[in-house]
């Protein structure tokens, strides 16, 4: 009866912490059309075929090239990366739901570029690119931090400072990692044709604003992806069944709910500020909004396991300013990005690394991983000394090896599309047309046609 | 052997129910966007960043305020409301998940208002409205309605004749309440110019009703919407490990769909039946259609858990017709609601807690509420008093907090925008610039590209 | 002691199983959002209410007909059919979350011929149709090769050459069964206006493809539809507790991820590659990208529970192929399918039956289906002959049925529109008006009000 039970109840467990990932992936992997729809939304209306284009393909090269190398490159045994074993190809390695789920964030980390790079890129060079992040560049950065393997994981047996880095569903690995080639790319790309200097080349003499083509697909993207984002952080539980596990993924649920809040809103009212003082009148920029929100979101993507509900409040508040911030900086420095996804995914992601080994609480970093040390404002200096490291880490590693890969491809003329593609557009150019059709009807044939219905004679314009 | 068991079913179920309603939790999430992009696909072009800012800031603020006041109003102990406890900003409260759960449906009946207000409310009147909302009035109604000190709640450990209001998911507590809000700001706020009135005030010969400027992000919102229900009722279980659970969130699941398919074909049959008797031409409405399936939606939120699945059919029939009936009593009395939400979740909220007094079949209610009430329509009449006596109640509150409100800010000058702003559009006047910018590319650019690329000569139009 | 923990974990074990029929089930019921959005998104702007109409409308059909008759034709016992028994009208059966989840199928099949028939069908086929489909001639194909009675069925207690067909998740018996609905109904009900023959029926040099009228919708469609499929194929387990079963959806994730993946690169290279050797010039095609991502969705169907991963990206690499094939030849054959639905659901449905029966590994068939046969590849011929069975009941039985339905119909009148209302679209000659309204804000209201807002006399068209 005992033994019949134990089996019973290990199949259970079995199929429900499978289930559990499956919920979480599946939720993560709808962020992909979040971001298709945030990205779209936000560019011109003759270049949104071929974002949407790049967004379904990082996805799918996301999921070959990850399925081939990159799921052995992260998480097989190997100082600096794994070399061999049954994960590549999946050629021997039976937990398939860990696939799927390590997958969904692989895909995310890829998608993250096409936004910045929009606009100008050729496809091939972002093909290129994405097959490179996903099958070598991110498994390496998840080797490091996330691996047993890992010399900053969390999860080696004997963690670095006895906690290792927390970077719980990735501000650092997925986020950092994503806009930090968005930042690399954006700079050896260089800005769109009209952005910041004109045709022939001349400085402008302020910056040009592009306005986005459909603000209905940004909102609807950035709900999805705050959708996703329940997946996302919840689910880097990895399972539900064990002790404990569901409250780890309770308050994840509530802490990045709450500073998705709180960054939309200090994002906003930072920008209404700034406006107001500089022209005397309050504006409401739904844009400004929607980023924090991301912002927000990207910003407790580390820390959303082991900080308090009122410390994700503030993290989310800084998090909007740091958005709003760093957007304004990028405009400084020239460097263009299509859909300000550096702000909110690299500066964020880094934001939210330093905010985990600030706030992390000692009850929560004891229960999620198990150790005795924690955050700066509660008296402890370890982590956040590993949270800096990974941060310099991921800097590192994704410049040097993302500069020259550009530089390459730049030199190469393989990275940016002809000036008179750009002027176009690249619907057109690449892709066999426009996005939009809104053909109405032949004003004739609709008067024709209420004529013959009614049979009374008058026209569609008179009624 | 048998105690370690008894750890690893404990915590699995404890793991289960999370991640239980972290999914309902999720899916009821994304009805926000649903919201937005419904209201967003109904409002004129030139309003459509302004309604979406509304959609996406009372999700935010209804999370901070929720967090901050609203949870402990709720759900902590007092006769009217909580007063005090650990809920208030989450500082003594570890089931993290019940208040992910909660915050949703709070978010759900602030978001209700926006769409009726749109095109003509001023963005500060809707921040305090929200905050009020989320923070204070419709906790209340939890309170009475869901909480166990509640008067009214079927979960007082001596509910009032031996069942309480049975509102399982909420068509009083959340659509009611947000629907009576929509009904007292749209009188307190008047039609928008050129509904019933003329810029100068003069009455129009018959109202004027304004194109929605995108029915595909109605379709889109509708089904999300719908998607999201299945979170909303099944999730209102609460758990889903207690013996016979899973049976009531089955049931809900079942009588949703019957409901809202019965809604959606009830309305447009009936719209067409009354078109075809005034017109003589049969004409076949997607916004009645959709309207009406919300209708179905809202009328079955009540007595989901409780109603046999022949009734939902029947319940969501009416809810069709009440939809249309109540949406053409508002055109007559001259009051102007841009998405119709006070037909669908007003009046369809007061059908669906009479029905829930009319349907409730015994076996159901024994399962879901273990009492031995149930609906007039098998024999018995305290629940149905009670329904009503819910209803009622809500009316009163809702009205009489939020009258003065609405008036209070009205005569502040913070409530409606400007006249010339409202014909400008808010998008315009407060938001920096439309939601669209379809430009497309200069020809003379893309025949310049043509003919580079092919080297004939060949001009893009000739092509 | 134990058997308070027999009955917790055996109340566990039924509340899970139902929670994961649920999660699926509401996934799937989502699919229905990505088919209205793909195939409005493909129509052209004067036909957008209409196509929506008709995906709402089949969704709630569906609901109550297989309600009322399906889902007791399906799986009551008989030998051709169910006749009698509790689901009929859900009248005496409990396990409702089973109707619930067999209802997504039935409406998945019922509106995959929504999109083929777009633009020119009468809404009143329509319904005829999918209440035909939904009540009777889906159920058939359920009864034979998923109920316990059906003379293939894999789960017929003594199942043909000892395994049945194998479909999974249905690709034949949802898809193909769809698929095959609509090109029927594509063959009667001839191209639309000016696809292959001018308006006076004179045959066109070359077929003229209308224009999608928003990519955007497309994509969104995709996306939703792959996120659906998380739910139509894992969920096809039908519960998640019995062991094994948690790694056979496991495997349907992967299966399912890597088959989608394969198929969109594979069908968008393939037509780039045609494309380069007929015009001499690189293209990459977003549709033919997003087709062959769903028909690698489509091809993995039936065989997702029981292929290994690398077969799986076959099976995906081939679907692309067979999409683009099966698309240039239904223009060869002048069969005019308004979103390519029959290349997709019918095409890739019959090669994810002959998939399974070429790629089926014996580890993964005795797991899933507990039977000692498996797929060619591997060396035995019982299964595959009994997929091209099943593939040609499929084909058999629905074109039996419905061939002389639709040519009924189109006796009667009632199958095909005026071609006027076809010209003028059917937005506006049977739904009340176009689906966007664009309009913009009056050019003399908007610099009126920037006048009076900044009072420096300056216009709007200066700034």
């Amino acid at each position: 009866m005992v033994s019949l039970h134990s089996q019973g109840l290990a199949d259970l467990i079995a199929g429900t912490d499978i289930f559990y990932s499956l919920f979480c992936g599946a939720a993560i992997f709808l962020m992909q059309c979040g971001f298709a729809m945030l990205c779209a939304g936000s560019v011109r209306q003759k270049n949104v075929k071929n974002i949407m284009l790049k967004n379904i393909l990082d996805a799918c090269g996301g999921a070959l090239g990850y399925w081939a190398v990159g799921f052995g490159v992260a998480y097989e045994s190997g100082t600096f990366m794994g070399t061999s074993g049954g994960r590549f190809f999946l050629h021997d390695y039976g937990n398939y739901i860990d696939f799927f789920f390590q997958f969904t964030f692989a895909a995310t980390a890829a998608t993250i570029v096409a936004g910045t790079v929009a606009e100008r890129c050729k496809m091939v060079a972002y093909l290129c690119y994405s097959l490179f992040l996903t099958g070598f560049v991110y498994p390496i950065v998840v080797h490091a931090i996330w691996s047993s393997d890992g010399f900053l994981s969390a999860f080696n047996p004997d963690p670095v400072r006895g906690v290792g880095m927390i970077d719980f569903a990735g501000s650092g690995v997925v986020h950092m990692t994503g806009g930090a080639t968005a930042l690399v790319a954006a700079i050896v790309l260089g800005p769109r044709i009209g952005r910041f200097y004109d045709e022939e080349g001349n400085l402008l003499d302020k910056p040009h604003t592009f306005p986005a083509h459909s603000v209905a697909l940004q909102v609807l993207g950035t709900f999805i992806l705050w959708f996703g984002w329940y997946g996302f952080n919840p689910g880097s539980t990895l399972a539900i069944s064990p002790a404990g596990y569901g409250d780890v993924a309770a308050l994840c649920a509530v802490t990045t709910t709450l500073s998705a809040a709180a960054g939309a809103v200090s994002a906003m009212f930072t920008d209404t500020l700034l406006g107001f003082i500089a022209e005397g009148e309050a504006e409401y920029d739904l844009t400004m909004c929607m980023n924090g929100c991301l912002g927000g979101l990207v910003g407790i993507t580390a820390g959303c396991s082991v900080v308090e509900p009122w410390a994700s409040v503030i993290i989310g508040l800084i998090s909007g300013i740091v958005y709003v911030g760093a957007s304004k900086l990028l405009v400084l420095l020239k460097i263009d990005d299509a859909v300000d996804a550096i702000p909110v995914h690299f500066a964020n992601g880094m934001w939210g690394c330093i905010a985990a080994g600030l706030f992390a609480a000692p009850r929560h970093t004891a229960l999620a991983y198990g150790t005795a040390e924690y955050g700066l404002f509660y008296g402890k200096w370890a982590l956040i000394v590993n949270q800096i490291l990974g941060v310099g880490f991921i800097c590192l590693w994704v410049a040097g090896v993302m500069t020259p890969f550009f530089i390459g491809l730049n030199f190469l003329g393989m990275f940016r599309v002809d000036p008179l593609e750009e002027k176009v557009g690249l619907d057109i150019s690449h892709h066999k047309g426009a996005a939009y059709n809104l053909d109405v009807a032949d004003a004739d044939d609709v008067n024709e046609l209420h004529m013959s219905k009614h049979g009374k004679g008058e026209t569609f314009n008179d009624a």
